[in-house]
C-alpha cells in the first residue's frame, strides 16, 4: 500500500483559476478489491477542458466535485493486480486523476486500456496518439470534412490537438495554415510539423489585423477552420471564410474565465453558409479505434513529432495547469510522476 | 406592346434604407425575341433578403445592380407568347422583378414554372407554395431534422417562412413555439397557425428575460431552432438550447443595415454541442419538388392557412418594403399589380 499523493479542488475560480483552488493532500492507497487493478502514473495530462469542469454548472459535463481528486488523464504501469484482465508491468492509459496511484475497475467500465510502449514513447498515449489526437481526428474528418486542394486553418497550432489537426490535414493535401502565440511556437508549426503558413496572432492588436494576415496567408480564402480558441481569433477567420465554409468549435479557452466573449460577426453564418459546430470527443467513441490507428502510424513512423512540454513531479501540476491556460506550454503539457 | 412601369435601384443605402434608394421609371416593353414570354405581374412579393441584394459587396449572391430593376418573386399570366412552352392565359412564376410586365426566355433557363391557380389562391405560389415555403422546408428537414416530441422554435412565426416552419413542425409531432411582434401576430400564431405557443419578443428588453419566458414556453428545451432575426432573439433562444440543438440560420434581418450585432453567448456552440448553419434555397433546388408538394397539399387542405399583407399597386412597393424590414407586415407581404 505506497503513500499517494493528490491534489483535490479545493475551491471554485471566481473569475481566473489560480494555486489555491487546488490542494495536495497525502494518503495511503486502499487495499484492492477483487477486479481492481492499482496503477503508478508515469504521466498527468494537462488539458484545457479541465478549466470548464472547475466551474459550477452548465458547462461540457457535471463539474468537478469540491474535495475530489481533480479528474485528468494519466498514462502508467499495473503494481498490482486482482483483475484477470490485467498484469503487474502492463502499461495503461486511463483517467487517473492528479495522483500519484489510482485504484481503478479492471472491467471495461473501469476505462483502462493497456498501451504497447515500445511503439511509441508512452507519454504520446496523453498527447497526439490520445484523447487530442482523436479530438483532432474528429473535429477535422467528421464536421470540416476537407478535401485535398481546400484551406485548413488552427487555432492553437503547436498544441496537442492543433498540430494533429494540421498534420491529419497535411496528409490530406490541404493547404494548412495554423495561428500561433509567439516566432517559436510559428517556426515548429512550420519547419517541424510541416505547415504551409503560421500566423503569430500577438502580432495582431484586433481581430481585423488578423484578418489581414489570413488573406495573405489562405490567398483562396479558408474552407474549414478548427477553433481551439475563440474571441479575436474565431471573429479573425470567420472574416475570411469561404462559402459553405465548416467551424469545428473544439475550445473557447478566452471564455472559460466568465467574461463575456461575443462573436463579432453572426451574420457571417447567413452570408457565407457557413456550418459551426461544437463536439466533445467524449461522446463519439466510434471514432476513437481508427484515429488512434491513424495517429499511432504517423507518430510510429516519424511523420509527425509532436512537441511536449514536461513539468517534473506532481506538485508542479497546479502552476503548469495555469500556464497552459495563458499558453505558456510549447506542444502537449505533461507532468512526470516517477 | 403595353406600357411597363418598373421600379430600379437607384442608390445603395447609407444604413437604413429608405425610398430614395428606388426610383420609378415608364417604358414600353420591347416586341418579343422568337422563344420569349411576354408576362403580366399580378403579384410581386416582398421578402427581406432583397435588403441584403441592396448592398455592395459581400451578401448571399452578386448585389442588385444600380439602375437596373429590383429583383423580385412574381406571380401573373402570360399575355404573349412565342415560346412552344407557354401559351398566352397560362398561370406562371418567375422572377419578373418589382415591375408591371416582363419579357422572359420561355427555356428552362428562364426560371418561368407554370402554375395551378384553382388548386390554391395564385398568391401562395410567392409564399407557403413558393419560395419562404421552400426555405421553411429545407431548413427544418435538412438542418434541424425534428424528431417527434422534440421542440422546435422559431422566429418571426407569423411571417411567410416562420409560419410555414411551424406547421411543417406541428405536423411532424413536434412542440413548436414561436417568437413574433405584438399581441395579434402571436395570437394567430397560436390559434389559426396551431402552434403550442407564442412569445411577444416586443414584452422583453433584453436577451434575459425573453430567455426565461422562451423557460417557461419550453420546459424541456429547446431541440431546433429557425433564426429568421438574429440579435437579441437568437442570443435568448441559444441559452435554453439542448445539447446536440440545431440551429438553422435563414435570416439576419437585424444586421442589414450595417450596425453590428454579435452574438452574445458563442461559447454555447461548444458547451451544448450545437450545429448553427446558415442556408440559402436557392442552393437547394433538389428540394424544390418534394417540398412545394407537402405545402400545397397543407394549403389546398385548409390544414394550412397563410397569412398575407397585400399592398395595392406598383407604387407602394417601396414603402411596403421598407414596412416589411420593421415588421409591420402581417403574414406575407405582397404588392397586388392587376
Amino acid at each position: 500500500m505506497p503513500q499517494n499523493q493528490q491534489f483535490l479542488l479545493a475551491s471554485r475560480p471566481q473569475g481566473q483559476a489560480s494555486v489555491d483552488n487546488f490542494s495536495l493532500v497525502t494518503s495511503q492507497t486502499p487495499p484492492l478489491q477483487e477486479g481492481q487493478v492499482l496503477v503508478q502514473h508515469h504521466y498527468l495530462s494537462l488539458d484545457p477542458y479541465m478549466r470548464g469542469r472547475m466551474n459550477e454548472g452548465k458547462s461540457y459535463t457535471a463539474p468537478q466535485p469540491l474535495g475530489e481528486v481533480m479528474i485528468g488523464g494519466t498514462v502508467g504501469q499495473v503494481v498490482e493486480s486482482r483483475s484477470p484482465r490485467f498484469a503487474v508491468g502492463d502499461f495503461v492509459v486511463g483517467m487517473g486523476g492528479w495522483q500519484l496511484y489510482s485504484v481503478v475497475d479492471g472491467a471495461p467500465a473501469g476505462g483502462l486500456h493497456k498501451v504497447d510502449a515500445t511503439r511509441v514513447p508512452l507519454s504520446h498515449y496523453l498527447g497526439a496518439v490520445g484523447m487530442p489526437g482523436v479530438t483532432a481526428w474528429h473535429g477535422l474528418l467528421r464536421i470540416i470534412e476537407p478535401r485535398a486542394g481546400q484551406t485548413v486553418v488552427v487555432s492553437a497550432a503547436s498544441g496537442a490537438v492543433g498540430s494533429a489537426v494540421g498534420v491529419l490535414a497535411r496528409e490530406r493535401g490541404c493547404r494548412v495554415v495554423g495561428i500561433a502565440g509567439g516566432a517559436a511556437k510559428c517556426a515548429y508549426v512550420k519547419d517541424e510539423l510541416g505547415f504551409d503558413d503560421c500566423i503569430d496572432y500577438r502580432a495582431h492588436a484586433d481581430a481585423l489585423s488578423l484578418s489581414q494576415a489570413l488573406k495573405t496567408a489562405c490567398p483562396e480564402g479558408i474552407d474549414g477552420h478548427f477553433e481551439n480558441v475563440g474571441g479575436m481569433v474565431l471573429d479573425a477567420v470567420m472574416l475570411r471564410m469561404n462559402a459553405f465554409g465548416r467551424i469545428a468549435v473544439c475550445g473557447m479557452i478566452a471564455g472559460y474565465d466568465g467574461r463575456p466573449m461575443p462573436m463579432a460577426y453572426p451574420a457571417l453564418i447567413l452570408v457565407q453558409r457557413l456550418k459551426v459546430q461544437g463536439f466533445i470527443v467524449s461522446e463519439h467513441m466510434e471514432d476513437w479505434p481508427p484515429a488512434l490507428k491513424e495517429l499511432g502510424a504517423l507518430v510510429g513512423s516519424g511523420r509527425f513529432s509532436p512537441r511536449e512540454t514536461v513539468a517534473e513531479g506532481l506538485a508542479a501540476a497546479p502552476e503548469s495547469f495555469l500556464g497552459l491556460l495563458k499558453g505558456r506550454n510549447f506542444g502537449k503539457q505533461l507532468v512526470r510522476l516517477v
